[in-house]
């Protein structure tokens, strides 16, 4: 027997970094997916394949992958699984590029492992081993990945009584593309810097995370109207607030200033930065996706209607 | 009879723009001097000479030296003084740079002219002749650009009762470059943009305003401790900000990104943005000026000791 899975990937409109600070967060389900197969193996035995390398049991592996295994793990433990699986997974997500290709993949794992055991996993379960598999890969992390992964469409993440949830928008045209700086994006040394920087000057690391919730709901307001130019306004101030918490790179900058010499509404790094792409607001996505020459891929992203599935 | 005088320029540490909303700015009085050797004419008759070219009343001239013409007579209207003035000018400050040369001409002049008529102006009379330069000049302005070429030193600029003061912190040496992108610094222009998005944003717009203003009190601190880490950082911080506000350019960041690839403590625009000059915090200033390949001119900064002088 053998089960598929797909899970969309995620952009970052408004908010990241600022979400773990109690900050809303505005992102899209974008339709390039991770692809998982998994069919099952014996009791104890883990077997994952992907562009990686391979992960067995007890023999080399790559550490990527030993974190998935790990996910894999806490999964079986926590539904009582006594078995072992074999995962495939192919993905079209560029990885490290601030797209979420971890939370992707994760989904698309939890998905079919609760289709090959018969978990009858709910929406929330699924967010819940999706977000677990985030923390044991980066740390500290958003619910906005997951949420993107698990619930395509327009992605909201809000704080209520101390807890982050993330809640589908439902879908929306929103003409963005992609830009790829080709550096990986480096997730958890970006959010240990922005923290030393709340350490070194709190007030000041409050009064942008507070500027930057301020401007989430804005943005929010203007996507929901289809105001895109002043979402693409907001999504250039936040750039600058993300600059200031020490984010930013060159490279990232580079295709930013780019994209806004070609008509770009709205141009911001995707994700926790340092390196990865860079999320671009314009009328024309495909035309500035293929006329960027800083970026090393680029491509229009579609907003996916569909969050994870199983596939026939 | 003929007198001669001469008055620094500036860089701006910290807090430009948003000192026209309420925060306080720190800035340093540079000695990049521009040099007025005023005589008399007769009665209704003013002369100036620039590398701009020539004014005189009634014949073809330059929009700049039509401004310094206005200032002159407000002077003389202020003073009561019934005679002409032919000004000589030459400058080592790099026009429309950030580097506040049109303060550090009005100085001059004003000075000059203190001398010519003897006027017996005392230091606050003549800032408040080169705020009236700047109101003429750019509109808005602040306070930061004449005192740096009055007082000279550190100069800290503080709102009290609704008033702009600025007030020299005496001498330091701080080791910064100047490294200019050979693009005009649009004034007018960034300061109407900032106005345009706090009418737009205003709780975004007073949240990024609030945060300078808390670095900039910090930035004093580090300043007068010696700690050119904490300044550095809180530099690239604030350029973070004057980039949310919207006033970077692509040759902003490719000086500000090249000087700390190349080991700044600190970089960010200085002054209006949108073009102009990049002051660079470095331990080894003379060294980071000499080496960036992105900027059309740069070199070390001095502390200027002296403020506006008449010369022998």
């Amino acid at each position: 027997m053998r089960v598929r899975a797909s899970a969309p990937s995620q952009a970052f409109l408004l908010g990241e970094h600022a979400v773990l600070y109690g900050s809303p967060a505005l992102a899209l389900s974008v339709d390039k997916r991770s692809h998982v197969e998994a069919s099952p193996l014996p009791e104890g035995e883990i077997m994952i394949e992907s562009e990686l390398g391979v992960y067995k049991e007890g023999s080399s592996y790559n550490e990527d992958l030993v974190k998935l295994a790990e996910g894999v793990k806490e999964l079986f433990n926590k539904y009582g699984i006594r078995s072992g699986v074999h995962l495939r997974i192919r993905s079209e997500v560029p990885a490290s590029s601030g797209m979420a290709s971890s939370a992707s993949v994760a989904a698309a794992i939890s998905k079919s492992i609760d289709a090959l055991f018969n978990l009858g996993m709910s929406e929330s379960e699924l967010l819940d081993a999706v977000y677990t598999f985030e923390r044991i890969i980066h740390g500290r992390a958003s619910k906005t990945g997951p949420a993107c992964a698990v619930l395509g469409g327009v992605i909201w993440v809000e704080w209520s009584d101390g807890e982050m949830r993330a809640t589908s928008l439902g879908h929306r045209e929103v003409p963005v593309a992609i830009a790829c700086t080709g550096e990986p994006s480096r997730t958890k040394e970006m959010v240990e810097r922005v923290s030393k920087l709340r350490e070194a000057f709190p007030e000041v690391h409050e009064g942008i995370v507070r500027t930057i919730s301020d401007l989430v709901f804005k943005g929010r307001e203007a996507l929901e109207s289809g105001d895109f130019r002043t979402l693409g306004s907001l999504m250039n101030i936040n750039q600058g607030l993300l600059y200031s918490l020490g984010v930013s790179s060159f490279a990232i900058e580079r295709i930013i200033w780019e994209a806004r010499m070609k008509g770009a509404l709205g141009a911001k790094l995707s994700g926790a930065g340092g390196g990865g792409c860079v999320v671009i607001l314009h009328e024309a996505p495909e035309e500035v996706a293929s006329n960027l020459t800083s970026a090393s891929i680029s491509f229009p992203a579609r907003v996916s209607r569909r969050g994870v599935v199983l596939e026939p």
